[in-house]
């Protein structure tokens, strides 16, 4: 059976690398810098489609993966990168089932990849003193359809997380240190940590806390992904890069020294 | 309730970031380049626990990630890295139901993170030619509880795959070229493509059929990742980087020109 | 004795990484987005010093090094980087007295480089078929002051360089693969090959020529180079930077078998 | 006239990108694992002839270049990468006739590089305290053909350097930034300044010093060097590569504020 867009669905106008959109079919306009789509019309397409605005403009139907809906959430903060989090939850193992602490929420982008990693029977609890932040996320996973597996906490956990024997801890705030004891006593014994840290001294400091609380550090990490051309005989890396975004630090919890 | 480690459950002892095993609580002995462990000693400690060996070499018990796991795999190939493995998933946006076409399954690393992602509703379609890989990889897949969401064909699907409108497919293998067309027909509108390729002219040849055979191409990329030592006061990257695995190229079935 | 700025010399005027320009003390006023410096003024001061323009904005006076003159360079073609000009040039190990073959001269970013290093006895033939080009790039050096040392040559030399017995030749055009036979030519035995190749094709075909026509390739590298930020406390690298310029490929010229 | 191998030279024997040798034509035999070469053999030889061992293996002979004899040097720590000096030496601007102070000498390579750039009339004054490593490096300048440039000072320049009016200091020490104040005082207007720093921590403090005490930082890179495999249709990046040797610093000298 053929898997077509529905009416009210979230579906991903793609035009190239840098111009593609996320919009919901059904009543409306969707405008681009060349003419407008009517998006009653892609209503019942087949996704691989291409429309054309009123301008004739090409535009690709798609329904949008995680990644996509990502992409286009509203950032009040700086938002981790694909490369990034991709790797994170990899090297976390995060499967159905688990229950993850998460502070601060910021977009709610890693609270969503995490969500589809742990769906459909764990749990995200995720903290967010910001109150304005906290709504955003809100509304940025209620797009994702995951927002069932997340609970919102709109509290500052320095002190305390109310969760105990979580699988999985992940800091992503500018001072993480202040997180890794409240970290150790809500986690379960080999409990994952992950923290992401913009600058080397954050790396450090994280580090040391780590070291001092009951963690053991697997590893510390940056990642750096390039684009590349791929047009016969002309193949070649993209002459822009990110250059950095976060150090990814991943630790266990082990036990104590007495 | 405490997590404990049960009879004849897979565990990861870890001396270093060098020197870490996977072993079976229960019967028998673990032998270490510093004396041995009786396995039966392990049986209820919680993870993060320090043990000894006869020598008194100490190891922390936890209970392994998917991707401590796969690390363990008998690799009769190349085995793609953690790096290139979180960062298709990512960007596939596999979730919990998705049917997920791969080829070839070579050790089985790419199967079993798949099927994690896929868990528990989805499943996975490996094609293998190889007799002795195909076995070798039902053999590390069983290690990872994984191997129900995975149905193995030990056969070559360079004229077509079994499957229909599949989510996704994952093309792992020395000419992928030769399966885009067969790729075409056996996923959905809009399914998704992702193709490993070692050589910068494996990736020019599978993008060029990409484009002649109804794919659109998101993007191709390689990533990097350095290791940094965090000792304070002497943070630094590693001397030495992995600095080539695989070219990651991303795409998406389109409707073909007529 | 001190060194100070005399009338009709170049300096750099220096606001920060990303302003600063080339100027001549003298006189006339130089003319910044934020008021105006008179040249006259800056005669006699001692390099390092700040001065103020019309509107109160701070510059630093300096003496340009070579690389801040070639940065100034006319640009009429893509210019090569200092990370891949530096690296070429030590790996050539150019000396007082050496004779290198260039081609083509672009706008004489890497002639002045290669100008320095051989200076003051050796000599560069820089090969350049575009008139408008070679023109330009004769303005260029002439900031330089190293213009005795080099002979523009307006020719196409596809067909052979006039030189023989030259310590270097180094090709920086689009095919460079047709100018391997005149080098060979044209070096002496045992002499450097150095190519800058954008595309990986490019690369793949100089290095098949290279190998088919008596050189031996001693490496073929990229560079990247990435800036960082030193703020105490949140040292960190910057968050763009160049992904890519050129694949720097160095041959030695080899007897040909018979 | 054709430039061959003179009785008492140096000369590159060259077997593949990892065995390659220094050697003195003359006198005595060459050894290899696989055979050995009678030097006198190779006098008179056109440079890039090969030559056979008594195990017939087939070795290249070159005249080497400075970036070979520092491949060759003796070296009591830890010795800079071609990547790093090549980048500071046309970052500097270093030319025939300038004074460099240089420390510490360590093995020499740093030494003997900007020796070559100011020949044949300028000077490099290099200061090393450890008599050991100071002799070495004599030793390996002596193979260089530049020691005439360099005057090598024994002794700590903690409290003060004893040149002034230098147009170039490089610093290559575990704590460079002890040698902030006396670059400064021994720096013309304007000079140049270089640190190398293995760790951030050690780049965050020499910046810092840098700040404070009356230079003004141009940039702090690191460089990435990658090579690459060419043989047709396998072109790739090698496997393996050198993640890290050290941040490279530039300032220049400032008039203090008063």
């Amino acid at each position: 059976m053929t898997d077509t867009v529905k009416d009210g669905e979230l579906i991903l106008l793609y035009q190239d690398p840098r111009r593609h959109w996320i919009a919901r079919a059904g009543e409306g306009r969707f405008h681009t810098h060349r003419g407008y789509l009517d998006l009653k019309d892609i209503i019942g397409l087949t996704p691989g489609t291409i429309v054309k605005t009123s301008l004739n403009q090409s535009l690709f139907v798609f329904k949008p993966g995680l990644s996509d809906l990502v992409d286009s959430f509203d950032r009040p903060t700086q938002i981790l990168y694909p490369k990034d989090i991709g790797y994170a939850l990899y090297r976390f193992g995060l499967k159905n089932g688990d229950t993850v602490i998460e502070v601060g929420t910021g977009s709610g982008a890693l609270t969503a990849s995490i969500a589809q990693c742990i769906a459909p029977d764990g749990r995200v609890y995720t903290y967010e003193n910001r109150k304005e932040f906290s709504r955003s996320a809100q509304k940025n996973l209620a797009k994702t359809g995951l927002s069932r597996l997340v609970t919102f906490r709109n509290i500052d956990p320095t002190e305390s997380f109310l969760e105990r024997n979580a699988d999985a801890a992940v800091i992503d705030l500018g001072d993480p240190w202040k997180m890794v004891q409240p970290a150790w006593d809500a986690l379960k014994g080999g409990g994952i940590l992950a923290g992401f840290t913009p600058t080397v001294n954050q790396l450090e400091k994280l580090a040391e806390a780590l070291r001092n609380n009951g963690f053991l550090i697997f590893e510390a990490v940056e990642l750096l992904v390039r684009d590349f051309k791929t047009e016969a005989g002309k193949v070649r890396p993209e002459s822009r890069m990110i250059g950095h975004t976060a150090y990814v630090t991943i630790a266990r919890k082990i036990s104590r020294k007495e």
